[in-house]
């Protein structure tokens, strides 16, 4: 729920809103529609929906400088929307920036492997773009989310085990403060000792330090070739232990997932397979033939250790793709268990030392609370979600949601790991912050106040 | 030079200064003896040295708490001290912190690759614990450094090719506030979206936010098998186009280093060697042995398509170690082309597709304004450095010499790149930054106020 009492800017709105935002960007690019503004107040998350006063689509860097110049001076706040594939960071009233008509690609260098884009282009735009010249961009949240809202959230996914989240793939950024000025942070070489990490700083800040207009990003070659396995083990333990072992060994992984039973079962129903109903790992590898073949003969052996079952290995790119499918097809065969009910997915990361003990307890705390889900993990980075199946008009049951979030927020806390690995604090984590960073939290308003001194971008989250 | 309009904290010290540090600390952590105080004004670079007037080794981060407390309460200047091998961050007067005591190597953690280390541990003490459990960490300045230093500069090196600096590789951090009091950024689990990443703000901010006294860390497992391939070329334009055709094909090669045929001169009369006096590539990758074979064979193929001669391949380590002793024994092999005078290194870092342009440029810059000395690069990050061997008391050659450094940082900024590729802003870039990032000094400057607000650490640097 957005709480008043830190929702920032909250000056009353000016009568001429739109004709003024109009005047600046072009009668084109405002609307107050309900119907827009409906579509700006969702996302993939239930909070509960706060409309936002005005939509506007900036077509350029010149154009979200003056809405933010505006909106500054007024008061008013700003919401950056992109794709609208987050899960943790709905918006508030006021003004909701739109960035997905600045999708242009500006440049692809494949000689020095970047790329620069506008924060409106999506990742599977990108993705086409880049793959005509046998490259691609390794961070995928799932969701075919901007790459301005990838870097915002500081965005993972499947494949972070081997490459890492968003910062470490943003070489450069240009992005409009509160005020309207336009900084450039970065630059398009390699590495950079010039001065405080800002760039990495609005990487992960959620909207709430600046808009970010342009992004120059690292990308990488497609490998040679490729392969999936797939096995079941008999309880999580055993399968914890094959992913501590290739994370220890230092295999390379392009990808480490695990599902536990009820995701197996779903995934059964959904698609009349008959994968034992236990815990399964989707491992993937990639590189030269060569090395694929060694790398996939070493996690083998690891597996086999453990006492893997139902094992599958596959080179060929469809027969990979259908093995991947499991993973692919899982929200849809999640809500085939309880159709009606909303899907909620909880977010924590634990050191892997602690992955086997988090995932008993999220499943035993599943089953105490009466709540209706399973739990996956990315599990190379002890990154374990849960999703629920929930009926929001329910308020019970939601409280006992509630119970559950804070809950594995305390227990990752506690193993000294973190309450959000990817999806970030939006309103949902801001207690829990609050508990795993207490001495931090002033730090991080003073931070903001040097960015947004009005407290106008997206007011009510992180820094508020 | 120290600006003393920019040095930040300047009251008279206090005349019990040494007796109060003892009671806070204890007598023999403290001393201001001469010797003591002439080591501690002295680093890798040939900055007017600045003597600190009291030198203080803290045993603990109860310690550092007690000093920087009695330091911000009263404006005395405190320099973070570890190995003292960095290049650009000369010390202050006021107090010198001294973190080599807190050496103590915390936990090392096989199974989930990570190390908990005192911010004095150095990066050979932790190598050697590392190397008994085949695991090792991955930045390797060349230097001794203590830790806490590497990620106080955002450390990096011949290995960043592959793994990245210093940041990427710090989880977590335990730092002390310039006002006494505790922080913990970050966490063990391996990736994290809590709020914005103080973690990643604090590494590379030169010792100006906070003193860093814990660091957990990311370490690697020791590859099976490695190679090396040494190869000359007719001129520049051939050596980059191998290092833009291994970087464009994604060959993850661990090293690429470029020296010019100024530095394999200086190598040939220092070794009694005699490799060709041309552009000179030295290339390392490693994996398992069969990938190893695989990723040679690519990086051979490349090296010869651009007329790669004199080609040396090495697999087996002692032989592997001969052919990295010349990049090893380059500084002695330098500083013999000219005994007596003095070695400073420039460093600027390239947006790759100018690569052979900077080198070439340099190489002329150096012989316009009549410097002695020659060029390599860490040329798979396109991070050139220029070694001069000067007279610092030849005032015309000193002045000379800043041109130089000045011409550089204007050309990679000119390029896309960045005026410090990994040695930091500290005194000799604070000029250079304001042109490269100009609209984002007065943002540094309000974060360095919110972090120190009395301007006691390291000031005249970053933020100053």
């Amino acid at each position: 729920m957005v709480d008043p009492t830190t929702a920032g800017a909250s000056a009353a709105l000016p009568e001429t809103l739109v004709d003024d935002l109009a005047a600046l960007v072009g009668r084109a690019a405002v609307t107050d529609g309900d119907s827009h503004r409906a579509l700006h107040a969702e996302d993939l998350s239930f909070h509960p929906a706060v409309l936002p006063d005005v939509v506007v689509f900036p077509a350029c860097t010149a154009d979200v400088s003056a809405v933010l110049a505006y909106a500054s001076a007024r008061g008013i706040p700003v919401t950056p929307f992109g794709a609208g594939s987050s899960l943790d960071v709905p918006v508030h009233g006021g003004i909701s920036l739109d960035l997905t008509r600045m999708d242009a690609v500006l440049a692809i260098r494949p000689g020095e492997m970047t790329a620069t884009v506008q924060a409106g282009v999506t990742r599977l735009a990108l993705e086409r773009r880049l793959g005509e010249l046998g490259l691609f961009f390794p961070v995928d949240p799932g969701a075919d989310a901007t790459l301005g809202g990838m870097a915002a959230t500081n965005a993972a996914g499947t494949m972070t085990v081997r490459h890492g989240k968003m910062r470490p793939h943003v070489l450069a950024l240009e992005a409009v403060m509160a005020d309207g000025s336009v900084i450039r942070t970065g630059t398009r070489a390699a590495k950079s000792s010039a001065g405080y990490d800002l760039t990495g700083l609005l990487v992960g800040s959620e909207g709430t330090l600046a808009v970010i207009t342009e992004l120059t990003l690292r990308v990488r070659g497609v490998a040679e070739a490729a392969a999936t396995l797939r096995a079941s083990f008999a309880d999580t333990d055993a399968a914890c232990a094959v992913v501590l072992d290739i994370v220890g060994v230092g295999l390379a992984v392009d990808r480490l997932e695990l599902l536990d039973g009820w995701k197996v079962t779903a995934l059964n129903r959904f698609g009349a397979t008959s994968l034992p109903e236990e815990p399964l790992l989707l491992i993937e590898v990639s590189g030269s033939d060569a090395s694929v073949l060694a790398d996939l003969a070493d996690v083998r052996a690891i597996v086999d250790e453990h006492g893997g079952r139902a094992v599958a290995e596959e080179r060929d790119p469809t027969r990979r793709a259908e093995l991947w499918r499991a993973r692919h097809d899982l929200f849809f065969a999640e809500k085939a268990m309880a159709p009606g009910r909303e899907e909620v997915s909880t977010d924590v990361c634990v050191p892997l030392e602690g992955l086997a003990g988090a995932l008993v307890r999220t499943r035993a705390a599943i089953d105490r609370l009466g709540l209706l889900g399973g739990v996956s993990a990315h599990a190379g980075d002890g990154n374990i979600h849960a999703a629920l199946l929930v009926d929001p008009g329910d308020l019970d049951e939601m409280r006992r949601l509630h119970a559950l979030v804070e809950e594995l927020a305390d227990d990752a806390i506690a193993l000294g790991g973190t309450c959000s690995g990817e999806h970030g604090i939006g309103l949902g984590k801001r207690e829990a912050l609050g508990r795993e960073h207490a001495e931090l939290l002033p730090l991080m308003r003073a931070i903001k106040r040097v960015w947004d001194p009005a407290g106008v971008l997206n007011p009510g989250k992180v820094g508020s």
